[in-house]
């Protein structure tokens, strides 16, 4: 090492990381670890500190450096530095050359994004190669608290407000690699912050009192745009209202991880009681259980739904979330609701299908027509849909006319049987379809009533209308339900009604009841 | 009302706040409902909103007004226009005139919190007397952004990140009353909030198309100077960051509300299986099965316990819930830890005991001597000490030495016989103790030992010690064990340790294992 005389705040940093070590775990004794330097103030200091433990702990460290090609000679100058720091401690060192801004062009990324993405990739290649369980960087404490904080200003909720995890799966972060070496495959790598405990200020004392020269990156490629505004603009406004506000947002994320810990627990046994099938296509809750959830583990299970269909999607923001929770439990049949990631959630009679746009959505599970021949069903009688796993059920009721006054499921329905008529069949829409909804006032056109009832576009001609000729209209069709929407104000059952019909539709596989 | 044609903004406004009331509850048909006038535009808009919606709900509208006496002749003028506003409409009216400046230093609060809970108390109060179970008041959507706000700088956690809540027992709130109703007997009464979704913006144009005149609270009691900070500097700054800010912070507010309620569920679940004992005294929780929780349970449990026996306490801010937890966790036997409202959580043997710092507490539940008189004990042989539910075993041990090397349990310790001698005895600590604490270099003051420790000083005399008469240094009696904490270096037992003896104390009820 370097033969300088250890100082006060030395000691603390030292002291400080091993006790988080010893408290947070993710570094065993006699690791292989790679070692992020950038060459910068914290990762030299990383390198330091734990080149001193690792004294203690029996680690092997490993140097690793990647060169973004987006500082021309300073950058290299970069890279020779970390070179000759890992040289002189003997100790082994990879560096990587990337051209970041062509990552970024190529994978229409920002640069900041790219920069990320390919140096997680980078470093993960890098263990997997040497054989090492475990990287570490050097993200301290300061970037925790404007981490937190440009969550909290991005609405990303208690995942959020958890900030940068001390010890994380490097694989969750989304790594690209450029090597080729896949990064999905292979044996899952740590990711540990050594010193996210640690403020930037002792980081500074430490490498003072240790003679450790950092490069100055100029572009702070890290600290992107906002980032820097936050550090020198907000936070320093926000410490006139608490002189504590660093310190404070990083007790907020280890207050929110243990928070989000314990509702992921809880939203893991839901899981599977409200979860019907699941692939990498789509995950399908069964509807009912799923609307039983409190309101926490509906969101969550959704966010969850979405992680696991894209993995590597980073903070689903709640905006998107709270309008999927709305639709999914006030939402019609067919409504659907839009997800990060390209996804969309799809209301079906029993089920909520969470599953890519480009993925072709399988037939709803609601009864449709996929025919254009009209389909004749007979009173009393049972009517099989083609090509559908339902059939309509008609019958003579006899039951309380109390019962027939409201429509309790949209999937049955009353009729006033002398308006109704005995002349019945199930057809699609045709144009010029007209009907006169109950509830409203007056006819209006079959189409404009579909787009106002946001029934979806492409299932509009398949859904089954019943049609009659009412006896007191003689000749004339007339729609009198347009099945799983609304029936006609003039077949309704009324006060005066004599004799009541029941149409039903049911899954081949339910009983009648 | 006042003849004036609606405008666009009014609808929004009547049907924003028909739609919360709808979807969140709380005000239902035929309410008998007290609202809380002050005469500025929150609360007129609020009257006028209730009186247009009560016609459709059946409400009866009772006008509550209180003048702090802080403003002289222009609180008058409030109190004078709010009469005059309940007395066009028709509605019963209270006019409550109360001294807040003095009740602030009778009760060593801010004004501003006086004001407060004096308010809430009177609206209480009025609420009770005339048999109405609710009580609306008109904070606004930008009230809340700026709740949320302010609690994210205090650190609140996920309860204060809820802001205000739309729907809540107003008892739950810090009331002082003034007429001497007690607040804490008689039916509960719900505070709602209709307008906590319509912005400050919203309710200003509602006020000018319906021509209501309020007044302008020149001293912005409610919104005292932190708030207006907010509101002037802190808001218009974040807002270039995102400009959805305070839209963000109200939605936060809703997502932290329900992992609030899931993880408050999750508790109530845990709380039966972890509490011994509670009463408005002291709540105490079985020490192994608490460590067992999650750390929010922890942290949750422990806050709820606090609100228990100091249902006042407003946010118990997350510092100190995780020094407690912090010290519950890894304390020794007997530590303490402060929490807000003068309690004090001690860390016993097999519990964790929260209770108010003036409470006495009861005797420990681990073996101290409160005889100054030494004890001698027998080789082998029982000794039970006196006032006390434990005994001390003592007996050769025949079972494999490697146990004997470590003493997992801090109630069992084996010794080397040969070193230990037979003359043993139990005393308290005399002046000028030492003795070699195993694992410690040389020689150390019992006395500073203690400190260092942290055993409490109230115990630290009746701690018994393990006296012993060493064979090979004849005469001089010596400390062998600090029950519960340490062994003394010299009587370990060792590689060459011919026979070993085993000391254990045991409460009355344990059989030996």
């Amino acid at each position: 090492m370097d033969g300088q005389q250890t100082v006060g705040e030395d000691v603390d940093v030292l002291n400080q990381v091993r006790e988080m070590i010893e408290r947070e775990g993710g570094l065993s004794a006699w690791a292989k670890i790679v070692v992020g330097v950038s060459g910068g103030p914290d990762s030299l200091c990383l390198l330091h500190v734990m080149e001193r433990l690792g004294a203690d702990y029996g680690w092997s460290l490993h140097v690793a450096h990647m060169n973004h090609c987006l500082r021309g000679g300073e950058a290299d100058d970069d890279m020779v530095s970390v070179a000759l720091a890992a040289m002189q401690r003997g100790l082994p060192c990879t560096i990587e050359v990337v051209d970041v801004g062509g990552v970024a062009q190529r994978r229409r990324l920002s640069v900041e994004e790219a920069a990320r993405q390919v140096r997680y990739g980078f470093l993960l290649d890098t263990a997997r190669r040497i054989g090492a369980a475990v990287v570490a960087v050097g993200h301290n404490a300061d970037d925790q608290s404007e981490t937190v904080l440009m969550h909290f200003l991005r609405g990303t909720g208690l995942a959020g407000l958890r900030g940068m995890l001390s010890n994380t799966d490097l694989a969750s972060l989304h790594t690209v690699s450029e090597r080729g070496l896949t990064t999905a495959l292979g044996p899952p790598i740590r990711l540990v912050r050594p010193l996210l405990h640690v403020t930037r200020a002792e980081i500074e004392q430490y490498c003072q009192a240790h003679g450790l020269a950092p490069r100055v990156d100029r572009s702070n490629l890290d600290t992107a745009l906002l980032r820097n505004r936050l550090r020198h603009e907000l936070l320093p406004l926000l410490e006139t209202y608490n002189p504590n506000i660093r310190e404070l947002l990083r007790r907020t994320a280890a207050v929110a991880a243990a928070d989000y810990d314990l509702i992921a627990a809880v939203r893991q046994t839901a899981w599977s009681q409200v979860v019907q099938t699941q692939d990498t296509q789509a995950v399908v809750f069964r509807r009912s259980d799923w609307c039983k959830l409190p309101l926490a583990l509906q969101r969550s299970t959704l966010r969850e739904a979405t992680y696991q269909l894209r993995p590597h999607l980073r903070d689903v923001d709640f905006v998107h979330l709270e309008q999927a929770v709305d639709v999914a439990v006030r939402g019609p049949t067919g409504a659907q609701a839009t997800l990060p990631g390209g996804l969309c959630l799809t209301v079906g009679y029993q089920t909520l299908r969470l599953a890519g746009k480009e993925v072709h959505a399988p037939r709803p599970d609601w009864p449709l027509l996929w025919s254009d021949e009209p389909l004749p069903v007979t009173l009393p009688g049972q009517t099989r849909l083609p090509d559908s796993g339902w059939r309509l059920e008609i019958r003579w009721w006899n039951g309380p006319k109390e019962v027939a006054l409201h429509n309790a499921d949209c999937w049955s329905a009353y009729f006033d049987a002398d308006r109704l008529g005995t002349s019945l069949a199930l057809r699609s829409r045709q144009p010029g379809d007209r009907f006169q909804p109950l509830g409203i006032n007056g006819q209006t056109k079959v189409a404009d009533w579909m787009i106002n009832a946001k029934i979806p576009r492409r299932w509009r001609a398949h859904i089954p209308l019943l049609i009659h000729h009412p006896p007191v209209d003689t000749g004339r069709e007339q729609i009198a339900w347009i099945v799983g929407w609304r029936i006609d104000a003039r077949v309704r059952v009324t006060s005066d009604t004599q004799r009541i019909v029941h149409c039903v539709f049911r899954e081949a596989d339910e009983t009648s009841r």
